[in-house]
């Protein structure tokens, strides 16, 4: 099997997301590595009758095959959804996919050649380095600061090589929590409107804001079609559904419904009536405010814990949403090894290093606050801060 | 967007199975084309009962992220149905896809580089030609029969180039209904043996047999694991849940969770965990029997009707199961021609040239006798012949 794909896979640890989800499930260890949402809040008992009520009405067209673009109520509610984000646009220019990992696939598909260059904020989100790497696209890493990435960086790079297009996750990026200020989304879309260079602008987590003010999205200046929005309904709603969104261009679109037939005919029936009729039947809105609320807590105890017991020479950020935070230890750590202390004392995390398609950030550790009770975040925190205590 | 697969899709129709399923949606058309299953057979009211069941003991667990090889439960009961198909196998052999056209996909991103070759029936299922095409693969047509496809050819095409896998549908193959005996299966694995050659064999419609007896699938022979067999649950118990599987060797399995896990992390939580309960609550082989009668009813009325009614010059196969049959009009014929005025006479089907990588196949169609009641299938049959006959 000496494809390009098992060539690359080679070099990659095999799936590094399946083996944290593993590590997650057993009930003795405190997770704060996986991105999962908290399941305690998920709205059980009204998808349970948004089903009854699918099945009753719709009866067996519900289970039966459907288009490839997606049902159209669903993409009604999605698009007047992006008018709330600051971003209208019609039911026609949306695309339902099977979760925002996916939409991933399926650009890295109608894209990318091998070799292809990709430009990425430094870190980035590791299933979409993975996704892209399966077509042996390349990286090129633009500097960040605490207001995410930076517009100049992203147009020096752009500037000195081809690059297929620029990944971005502007609200409190996956792993960093940070945010990219609207000043920068003005600055960072003037530079892509002057390079000719598509966006893709992943933004799974922006209704999961705190504290501040939401930030229109980069899609809202698209005066020249030039950004690719993705979202998904695993954070607003439950991530067991695996449906997601595209918005695009008619030609970006176009491909993507051909490579999707290919890829899964289409997204589930029975999950995407299911979640339109719940999403006309209940409030989603409130439920969403709930969830907010939660995570805004949770964070708040694991920042306060962090304050009070990491040793010196950690630092860490301080998103206003989504689901995690980012550490950053003194020089010379090594966060993998870390792990494996901490797996011995039952607490895990995921390491800097795979998120940095340079190689870096062996020094740094994500940690999700939105998936352990508050109790947990305490102990979780303690653990932590004593096996980097103990550190020589 | 210069890239590979744009290129590739310039050539293609867009989407041939969109555009056919969007045709069937107009009730006022005939449709012969799709290849739905009955949806007034699916068990609506078996899979809102699993659905109740399954949301109120395990809770929002059933809407959290998952593991991608799928849940265990479920694996396990395929692994049983292996071993009811011939072919037994452990949980931990099993995959769980989302549908056979995500197999197909990530089989053609963990062996396909472009300008690999690949061994099909000539003709084969369309979409498999589609994902394939997706990762710029090449078909070498193998010679079929009554019998399905030909050893003999497959080892001489083998000889002569370096083929990635042979690609085979042995019981009613889509799109001619054929069946490979099991004698053919006995050479054709031989075949395999003796050249190395890894042969994909996709049963979607094996238990939809509704005469003669079931002949084991090519796994059963598969002493030195080159067989990856796929299958689904589209056609046993509805399509709208996206849910199939593939049991292949360690090697391809790792590898393909790798892929399965950068292309959509894994397959509705839900719908596998309902799919699960179902199938624990219910006897879902009382159901296939329900289904394997009533498309054995249609068949025979289809095969009927044509007899009666077809003018001279067209032939027909008579499969012993599946959803489809084939007929091969007059040498001349051009199908794809035949289907516009047939729009207009509000009866559809498949044109023939689309299954055969070779493009040869223009006096031949394919006929889909599941997803009409028997008065459609009449009335149907009639508008086609009288547009045959009519013809110049």
């Amino acid at each position: 099997m000496d494809t390009r794909f098992a060539r690359r896979m080679g070099c990659m640890q095999p799936s590094s997301i399946g083996e944290i989800l593993r590590a997650a499930e057993n009930p003795q260890i405190i997770s704060f590595a996986g991105g999962l949402p908290a399941a305690e809040l998920f709205p059980v008992a009204e998808v349970a009758a948004a089903v009854q009520r699918t099945l009753a009405e719709i009866g067996p067209r519900a289970l039966q095959y459907g288009v490839t673009e997606g049902i159209k109520p669903l993409r009604e509610w999605i698009a007047a959804e992006m008018g709330l984000r600051g971003a209208a646009c019609g039911a026609d220019e949306v695309l339902v996919t099977t979760g925002s990992q996916q939409s991933l696939d399926l650009l890295g598909k109608i894209f990318l050649d091998p070799g292809d260059l990709i430009i990425t904020e430094n870190p980035t989100y590791l299933a979409a380095i993975q996704a892209f790497q399966a077509y042996e696209a390349r990286f090129l890493a633009a500097d960040t600061d605490e207001d995410g990435i930076i517009p100049e960086s992203v147009e020096e790079l752009a500037g000195k090589h081809e690059a297929r297009f620029l990944y971005v996750i502007p609200n409190f990026q996956n792993p960093t929590g940070r945010t990219l200020s609207a000043a920068r989304r003005k600055a960072l879309y003037e530079v892509a409107a002057r390079r000719g260079l598509i966006v893709v602008e992943d933004d799974p987590y922006g209704k999961l804001r705190y504290r501040g003010e939401h930030i229109a999205p980069l899609k809202s200046l698209d005066r020249e079609g030039l950004v690719i929005y993705l979202s998904t309904f695993s954070k607003i709603v439950a991530p067991g559904f695996r449906t997601g969104w595209m918005v695009a261009s008619k030609a970006v679109r176009e491909r993507i419904v051909a490579a999707k037939a290919a890829a899964d005919l289409h997204t589930s029936s029975l999950d995407q009536l299911v979640l339109e009729r719940y999403l006309r039947d209940y409030d989603n809105a409130k439920h969403v405010e709930k969830v907010r609320s939660a995570y805004g807590e949770r964070y708040g105890i694991m920042d306060g814990e962090l304050a009070k017991a990491m040793p010196e020479g950690y630092r860490w950020t301080r998103p206003d949403g989504g689901m995690f935070l980012w550490v950053t230890g003194p020089e010379g750590l090594d966060s993998l090894e870390l792990l494996k202390s901490a797996l011995a004392r039952q607490i895990v995390f995921v390491p800097g290093r795979d998120f940095f398609p340079d190689g870096s950030g062996a020094e740094c550790m994500r940690l999700n606050f939105s998936n352990s009770k508050p109790e947990l975040i305490r102990e979780g925190v303690k653990r932590l801060a004593a096996l980097c205590s103990d550190l020589p």
